[in-house]
């Protein structure tokens, strides 16, 4: 499997893509707003451009796609206003793997631009958005030319299924039945693949310049812990139903593993410790149920019930690389049985992610 | 009609998509390829850039979106290596309106990347490409933020369709029957549009910055000549028997003109001589035949008839503006009358496309 051709969020605006099935991820980006805040202030104080440069790693396609710039420009504006000082102009790269709808984003930009317009209410600075595809894990922009990075559940997702994990037999991703080879294949892979999007981007940012980056991930030290790998485990479960009722061949599930690592924040600080180009300012966990809208007040009818918004986050998510190993035809019967297990586990525990997030600057 | 959001080429890569019926764009940005050779080597000996930004606007999305791009990287370290000079790094920016299949364009990228080192059989410099949603009548890019620009068969589309037309009737271009004022009213437009063009292009480029554009034009100092409007007055002509038969309201027809100015090249040397960044290097006028596989010796069964060749290029370039007005009922029916119409005319006339092709450089 070629993780950067086959690996992307459900495109367009239906029913099962990501743009409709986003809310969680939405709901992420929220909880690290302050953060955010804080770095772009010290950023635009610290340096005074007049030209702020601005990169979302994994976009995606989708009302949070410029959630984050909007963000930022706002925050930015507001400042100039404060200090009296002109607007700068604004580089927007919006950089995701190129199989991302990002048709999608670049119809929505007029409006997106038309709405910042109004809720600004005076003049903002030039705006210049483009896409930007290609893997993270190599270089993507030029040299020095990004002011502010940012990315929000893309680091989670590696570069390629680790190798050496065939005898991982039953699991799609780690578990606690996972053999001890498959572990450490797994952390080796984030290790590397982390090493170099810090590399990569320590490049690419100027000296000072602010990057955001928040895994989903786990507290514990475990590997396999609960938290981060349940929710896998009950999709490997489906997937085992449908191989023992004949639907899925068992060598098609036993070569099937995920392209994802879910570290802890001690394994985030010592690959950038080792990287050694950034500072770090902040490292902070936080959780958010698996349902993203239990605590909405508003619920319409098709939302009430939590297992089928789960199902459909993680179809939004993992539907095309289950398409390309798997074929098309069991993605209903899959999602279907995955959506009957979540509800049951669902009525019995508290069931949570848990979001990595690093502050950093790029070190002169 | 809102131009920027309707008018694209056909996406995807169907029997009915620009991608597949682009070989007329593709013979015309050929016939201009020992232009631009010289443009790019004089730029890059006049500047000796560490970094070459270049833009294509108008790209779309088939084989031609990246032909001169990769014609560009081959004449620029064909250069460094007879200079021994080592290759600077590329800027490369994809520009179309939102409309483009942009997803297309990104999804080829990787193969087009190996396929150019393949060629060019040595270590090339680091090549950033990006996708720039927009209309080129207005900013785009960062001031001076490039080098080379290049647009073939884009700026023939107006930013939209002239004021006070409503009485260009039985039309949807000039025609010989058309008022005077219709006339007038597509030459305002043509003047203020190109002349915003040349505005924004000279803040966006460098000192000495070169930008090679071509246009869908005509010789002749009429503007309703044969050369330019013929092949839109057989399209409505196409319209108005189905207006006839009742298929298509008269009011319908009446109401749509198309957004476009095929401009002699003494229009379009007074527009850039009146705005004055630019210095004019060449001003050219070439020829193509409808038909562009006319010469091709290899034929397939499938693009024997000329007429078929000539009704699928015009139906991807304007499908689009057309459903947006007419809806998507009449398309079939209107591009199977106007094949015969077409095969009727190309059997009994010679029948060409007019391009005019001008060198510029932005004045310090």
């Amino acid at each position: 499997m070629k993780v950067a051709e086959v690996l992307h969020m459900n495109g367009g605006m239906g029913e099962t893509s990501y743009a409709n099935n986003s809310l969680l991820q939405q709901h992420v980006i929220s909880l690290t707003k302050s953060i955010r805040e804080e770095a772009i202030m010290s950023l635009y104080r610290s340096k005074h451009p007049r030209s702020l440069a601005i990169a979302d790693l994994g976009c995606a396609s989708g009302p949070n796609t410029l959630l984050v710039v909007s963000e930022f420009i706002k925050v930015v504006e507001k400042l100039c206003r404060n200090l009296n000082h002109e607007s700068p102009e604004y580089k927007v790269f919006l950089n995701d793997l190129p199989g991302n709808d990002f048709n999608n984003i670049f119809r929505s930009l007029d409006n997106f631009k038309e709405r910042l317009r109004g809720e600004i209410e005076s003049e903002i600075g030039p705006c210049y958005f483009s896409g930007v595809p290609g893997s993270f894990y190599s270089r993507i922009f030029p040299n020095q030319s990004l002011h502010f990075v940012h990315s929000s559940y893309g680091l989670q997702w590696l570069s390629k299924v680790p190798e050496n994990v065939n005898n991982n037999k039953g699991n799609i991703y780690m578990a606690s039945t996972s053999p001890s080879n498959v572990l450490t294949a797994y952390y080796n892979q984030f290790q590397k693949d982390f090493s170099l999007f810090l590399k990569c981007r320590a490049e690419e940012l100027v000296e000072g310049g602010r990057m955001i980056l928040t895994f989903l991930g786990r507290k514990s030290d475990n590997m396999f812990s609960k938290e981060c790998c349940y929710i896998w485990e009950l999709m490997a479960m489906a997937l085992n139903d449908m191989v023992f009722q004949g639907i899925i061949k068992e060598e098609q599930l036993d070569s099937f593993n995920l392209p994802h690592y879910t570290p802890s924040p001690s394994e985030v600080k010592l690959e950038v410790m080792k990287e050694g180009s950034f500072a770090i300012h902040q490292l902070n966990v936080s959780e958010v149920s698996w349902n993203s809208l239990e605590c909405e007040s508003q619920m319409s009818e098709s939302h009430v019930d939590g297992a089928y918004n789960v199902t459909q986050l993680m179809r939004a998510v993992a539907e095309p690389l289950l398409v390309s190993h798997f074929g098309e035809n069991i993605i209903e019967e899959l999602f279907n049985r995955y959506k009957k297990i979540l509800t049951d586990r669902m009525s019995k525990e508290k069931t949570k992610f848990v979001n990595v997030t690093i502050l950093l600057t790029r070190k002169p």
